[in-house]
Formats: C-alpha cells, sequence, structure tokens
C-alpha cells in the first residue's frame, strides 16, 4: 500500500507530517513525500523544511493520497501539472485526503466538484465557488474523499482512515502508540469556542494567514 | 527570541513539528532546526527526512530548547557532544523542554535530576534510574523545565509553553488558526482507555517500539 503525502512550497507543515505520521505506521504501508521536484520545501515559515524523495511523475499510482494545505495553496490554483498530477492518481487511489486548504487544491483539480467537502474555517466560503458542498465538520468523508478542517484536524482524519483502511484495533494501537489523548490548554480551537476577540483578530488577518 | 528545535536519526517526526509548529507562531519568534551535523535528518520510519540548517556549535544561546524523542534516543544516551551541547544552552535558555523520550537525553545529559518529569508511557520506567521523580500528567512544569508525554503530547506542552511566554490571548489566536479543538474517532489515546488487548500488544512490543 503506496501512500503519497504531496509537499509544496509555502505548505504547512503539520499538515502533512500529521497524517504522515499516523498512516506511515499502518502494516505493509509505504510512505513517499512527493513534490513537483525533489529536494528540499520550504514552509510558509521558512525555518523549516521537508525533503521530497520523488517527483510527480515518479508516483502513478499510489494506494492514498494525502493533500495538505498552507499559504502556498494560494499559488497552485491554476491549471498546470499538480492538478493533471492530482487527477491522475486520483484516478486509481483507494483514498485521496487532504487537510486544511489541501481541500481547494483538490477542487480546483475537478475531483470535489458536487462532493461536500471541509477546509479551514477562514476559507471555507471558498468551496462553493469551487462547486464543492461546504460542511462544517472537522473531518468529511464523502465516498473515497476524506478533508479535513484547519491543521491539526489532519491527525483526526488520519486516525479516521487508519480505522477505515487497517480496523479498529491497529487505528487504536497507533493512537496509543503516539499518546493522543489531547488535552488542549485552552478551548480556543474553533471559531465556536474562541474568544470572540480572538476570532476578529484572526478574521482581520484573514488574508496574510491564508496566503 | 530564538527557539531550537533538536533532530537526531530516528526521532519521531510529529515531535518535532508538533512543538515546531506551535512556537514557531510566537511573535519574534526566530525557530531553527538543528542537529549534530547540517543536512537531511531521517525519521525512525525511514521515509521522511527534516533538513536540519544549524550544527549544534552554530547554535549558542537559544531562548527555548525543544528536545522529541523516538526510537533514536535510546543511541544517544552516552554522554557526548549532544549531552555537551544540551548543558552547554541549558545553562541561558528561558526554558528546556522535550517531548517523548526526549525527556531521557535531558535527563542522561544531567538536566532533570531530581527533578519532576514525563515521558512516553511506555519509557515511564526509565526516569527513576535517571534519578528524576516520574509524573504520570500529559505536560509537566518544573521550573523552566517543560515534558511532554508521547508523541502528540508536544501539542498540548508547546501551547501550554505558548500562553507562559506570550500570553493566554496569543497562545488562543495560534490555536484557533491551527483549529485545534481535536476530536479522535477513538478513546485509545492513554493506557487508561485503550482496550486491555490494545495496551498489552504494545507492551509485548516494548523494545521495538522504543528502540
Amino acid at each position: 500500500m503506496q501512500i503519497a503525502v504531496l509537499l509544496f512550497d509555502r505548505m504547512t507543515a503539520l499538515d502533512a507530517v500529521g497524517p504522515y505520521e499516523v498512516l506511515s505506521r499502518l502494516p505493509g504501508a509505504e510512505t513517499v513525500l512527493v513534490a513537483e521536484r525533489t529536494g528540499p520545501v520550504r514552509n510558509e515559515v521558512g525555518s523549516l523544511a521537508l525533503l521530497a524523495e520523488a517527483a510527480l511523475g515518479d508516483v502513478t499510482a499510489p494506494d492514498v493520497v494525502v493533500v495538505p494545505g498552507g499559504p502556498g495553496q494560494a499559488a497552485l490554483m491554476d491549471p498546470g501539472p499538480l492538478h493533471d498530477w492530482l487527477r491522475a492518481v486520483d484516478a486509481r487511489t483507494s483514498w485521496t485526503a487532504s487537510v486544511c486548504t489541501g481541500s481547494l487544491l483538490l477542487a480546483a483539480a475537478g475531483l470535489l466538484t458536487g462532493r461536500r467537502a471541509t477546509t479551514h474555517w477562514l476559507a471555507a466560503d471558498q468551496l462553493a465557488p469551487l462547486e464543492v458542498v461546504p460542511v462544517d465538520q472537522r473531518v468529511v468523508f464523502d465516498g473515497k474523499y476524506v478533508t479535513a478542517a484547519g491543521v491539526s484536524a489532519g491527525i483526526d482524519m488520519a486516525f479516521a482512515l487508519a480505522g477505515r483502511i487497517a480496523g479498529e484495533t491497529t487505528a487504536q494501537a497507533i493512537q496509543l502508540g503516539h499518546e493522543y489523548a489531547p488535552r488542549p490548554p485552552y478551548t480556543a480551537g474553533s471559531p465556536d469556542t474562541a474568544p470572540a476577540a480572538v476570532v476578529a483578530a484572526l478574521r482581520s488577518r484573514r488574508d496574510s494567514i491564508l496566503r
């Protein structure tokens, strides 16, 4: 079972590494970090680079593809090699997944047309113009398409996917191995629970966060 | 404020990237991934490499140091350049932090002697022989030393640390940006809540998980 995790310039690292960490532990999984070119791929902060060890053309038939989000997504919305690759591999995947604004890339490639999906809460209004039905849930399954909300939601998505792929017991074993019993010290992780001033502050910085 | 995140061969990537993702968003933070040598540093799965852009000798006075864990920890318990570096930078840090079995490295370097700390649940019995007081909590503060339990606990640790460094509102803003309102699909993230058979299975594979 090959699991391809896409990297791109100015991605959010945790969008990729969270699901990687879970899915790479599945029995029989071979995980590959893939980008337009091999070599270091830098995140939006600029101080972290992950190594892409395969180029798009090297990965032709993954069973699972995971598309992260991050500010770099905005520069990848026009037709091009990445969209071509997403469509080509999607034709044979068992699961096509995204985290955060990665769903906008899947949508731009035409893979989510008419489907239910989620994305980062600040980008939710970008789904409908791409002919996607926005769903305000942390993880959304629609057929073989699985989309997660912002950044850390990719971890929850990956555990849900691990359960579907390998069964509940295997997913639980990975969860226990990663001691994933989260206990955030604050309850500000959703616009529904964060202090109004914090929500307003992020909304006012929306463009710099998403781009 | 310089935040140094240590990388080493066969680390667990999420131990490093989880805290990085939170702490790198602190106002005024300059984050650096540091390892014994610059260049790619590979995780224990083998299919992920992060780029170390500084060698130990290049980072002499970070304000915060974060030490991840992972199976590679076991090979770093003897005195050597890493312990020397940890002691040298710790002399001037505001916060010295670890995730998972990273606390065993801090302990081996002599930095946790007599202090309260935590680690991955499967490694908890390794703390006392290193003269550390084991605490069964997800995040443990003892003075400027902050230790987190296994892998994903590093994210909770980083938010708690972000709050101490920059205040509650800033930590909440980062939490909302990362949409960190976790909702695991299973409740197996702790040996106290996981099915007994899953706990037993991991205990029986303990050596291969920790090394």
